[in-house]
């Protein structure tokens, strides 16, 4: 038996789908892991904009990640945000601790992108943390009651005006379940405004949305969208954001008071921390064992991630696949075995929820829209999300609102604006 | 039929138990309402407690005023602070807004108060709104992370002790809540700190916790808190809170980095606004009809009004017997009936709940303890939950935390401090 002061040290940055299953894949291995991430919680993405949308509260995405790894005695748990990589000393600067490694994971994610217009942050926000879906739903929810108090006809359009920039799934989702909120849940609840008369945009700068699915899903999607009375406009960049509006990319403006940002992602300053190549984006260039050039102990998993000469989606499914070929090749190392395999990307399938009627899937060759899509959609969904009662409550809290077209948490809490 | 633009206005302030109830006794009776309340949501203050100690999310006990209302056609809700009232004009100012009356009912509560020490505010935060329970909620969750990377023993000991100031059924609930959650939720989720070391302190400035209840009961209350491993700590008169932990009258100090304060509260500034006489917690002195004396048409319910010649204890079943008197008052006049009998209080009884096996009871004459009496708040508290959603998820996410020991609403989310 090895002594535990001899056991190699791994370090795991981030405790997303990536860096959990590394973690898992190394539950057995004769290794100390440290697990960090700047958040108490494990936070389930893709169901994120449901809490921005006032379906689901936080608890209900969202899992303590002490709670998720308790039963595995090899690993703890850390609190903390990470700031620098020496890679000549092997350490992690978190906070005030100093985190030695003998084995590195950087699966730490990606965060919005404004294509160089940071100062587009504050009249647009992404969707990547519970916090930001918290402040979506409170400019959401509170663009409802200004508008109910407000005198100015001009005012309470631009109040009623919600645009969505970016046509992938994210966009997509947001998008149809805000047409939902303002046409259904809150139909019946003022009495100055008509919430079915708020205009929800969903702009994309290519030539249709969902790109990533054949032309017919893409289609689909966007007849149904404006089935629910969301306009659709492709081929529209946007060339401006401020409190007030967007401008697109042929002069016009849209007075819109609430934006929220779905277009694009910049990873974490990871390949600077490095000295490593990265992409276009920031995510950092592996190789295909996900190892960084030069490097062969520094693993980078999950959105961080550019596999030299591969095309990986940013979804959720890739960071877990990563994740567990990184804790395999770190166990099988530890324990002297040898692990040449390459990583090998395995694309399950592609699909996006359109409101609570509607979903597009494609997995191989099977191509579903309609009612069975979304059917497809929830099971898959609720099915991985982490933890028993987190699926119980997502499942009765949708069935709940589906019965009822009610939102269960329409709460608005902002600090003072 | 009197026409519309004649119907008495009756502006109601806070949507909480007390405005609730006189919105709803006024549904059939001839008058346009106006309800304001500066949060979006009704609050269920008594389960507050467990917002903040992780086990409900803040959306369990949280509710849209507007879905609560929403079948109430003689009624608007409107989102803004009020800033005063001018009896003179009969108005309201409510943000930018000016709203007539002609019935007005002030029901927009207490805050905590801290016996002319504002300062001790931001080291002992009160429990009153749901983002006072998130707050609390963060807190206590990060002592826990902090004193798992500390590395002096005095840092961890203070990072690790939680004091409750005030020996009332809230401070009871936090409590006992806090020792459960420390000793039983996190015991197997750290590493180098055991949660179960934790030290919860309960301070009592009276010779007894939960004065209101007879003697026996509140010996129970000591005894079972004691037994959980709470300190419970009567006769005891705190003289200084601050970051570092709190002072006694006797000159002892407490280490402690969370600290609840469950103390004291004050009425909002309406006794100012309108020149009215108040008690020494701030609370407007009402007639026996609950009206302001020489305001007829100003009605004050809840716990902001103060009965002359009354104690009425500040709880929900009071609210809400008041805000149900007053909207009959009102309605009778309205419609030319007289009512004249005055506001009589029916007190239901007194309970306070103790972690998840004991509580004390008292009804009348029965007096109940243990797990029976946990059994009886329990099936209370769900009943008056207001929406059947949330009855039904209360009861699933109550009965599986009781299960399991787990807690689900972990969440750590704070602006950066």
């Amino acid at each position: 038996m090895v002594t535990e002061s001899r056991r190699p040290r791994v370090v795991i940055v981030g405790g997303g789908f990536a860096g959990l299953e590394a973690a898992r894949a190394l539950a057995r291995a004769p290794v100390d892991i440290v697990l960090v991430d700047r958040q108490n919680h494990h936070c389930f993405q893709p169901l994120l904009y449901q809490v921005a949308t006032a379906t689901l509260s936080p608890a209900d995405i969202a899992w303590p990640i002490r709670a998720i790894v308790s039963g595995q005695s090899n690993l703890r748990v850390v609190m903390a945000q990470v700031t620098a990589v020496e890679t000549g000393t092997r350490t992690v600067q978190a906070d005030s601790l100093s985190l030695p490694y003998d084995y590195l994971v950087l699966a730490c994610g990606v965060t919005h992108a404004y294509f160089g217009h940071d100062e587009w942050a504050a009249a647009a926000p992404g969707l990547k943390t519970i916090e930001d879906a918290r402040d979506i739903r409170a400019r959401f929810l509170l663009a409802f009651e200004r508008a109910e108090i407000a005198d100015d006809d001009a005012v309470r359009r631009r109040l009623l005006t919600f645009v969505v920039v970016g046509g992938g799934p994210t966009g997509v989702e947001m998008a149809g379940a805000m047409a939902e909120v303002a046409h259904e849940t809150l139909r019946a609840d003022f009495r100055r405004i008509d919430p079915r008369m708020s205009r929800i945009v969903l702009i994309e700068a290519g030539p249709r949305i969902l790109p990533a699915l054949p032309d017919n899903l893409s289609y689909y999607a966007t007849t149904t969208l404006e089935g629910m009375g969301v306009e659709v406009m492709v081929d529209s960049r946007v060339t401006d954001c401020t409190r007030e509006g967007v401008t697109l990319g042929n002069g016009s403006r849209i007075a819109a008071s609430t934006i929220v940002w779905a277009a694009g992602v910049v990873a974490s300053p990871v390949a600077q921390w490095l000295g490593a190549e990265q992409d276009r984006a920031g995510r950092v260039i592996v190789d295909a064992d996900l190892s960084v050039p030069g490097l062969p102990n520094v693993f980078v998993a999950g959105d961080l991630a550019a596999v030299r000469g591969a095309q990986i989606p940013g979804i959720a499914p890739a960071a877990k696949q990563m994740g567990r070929y990184i804790g395999r090749v770190i166990a099988a190392r530890t324990e002297g075995r040898a692990h040449t395999e390459p990583f090998r990307y395995r694309h399950a399938g592609d699909l996006a929820t359109i409101g609570r009627r509607a979903a597009v899937v494609k997995i191989g060759r099977l191509e579903l829209t309609g009612f069975l899509a979304w059917w497809f959609w929830g099971v898959a969904h609720i099915y991985f999300l982490i933890g028993l009662r987190n699926r119980f409550v997502v499942a009765i809290t949708w069935l709940w609102s589906w019965l009822t077209f009610r939102r269960g948490a329409r709460l608005i809490s902002v600090a003072e604006e």
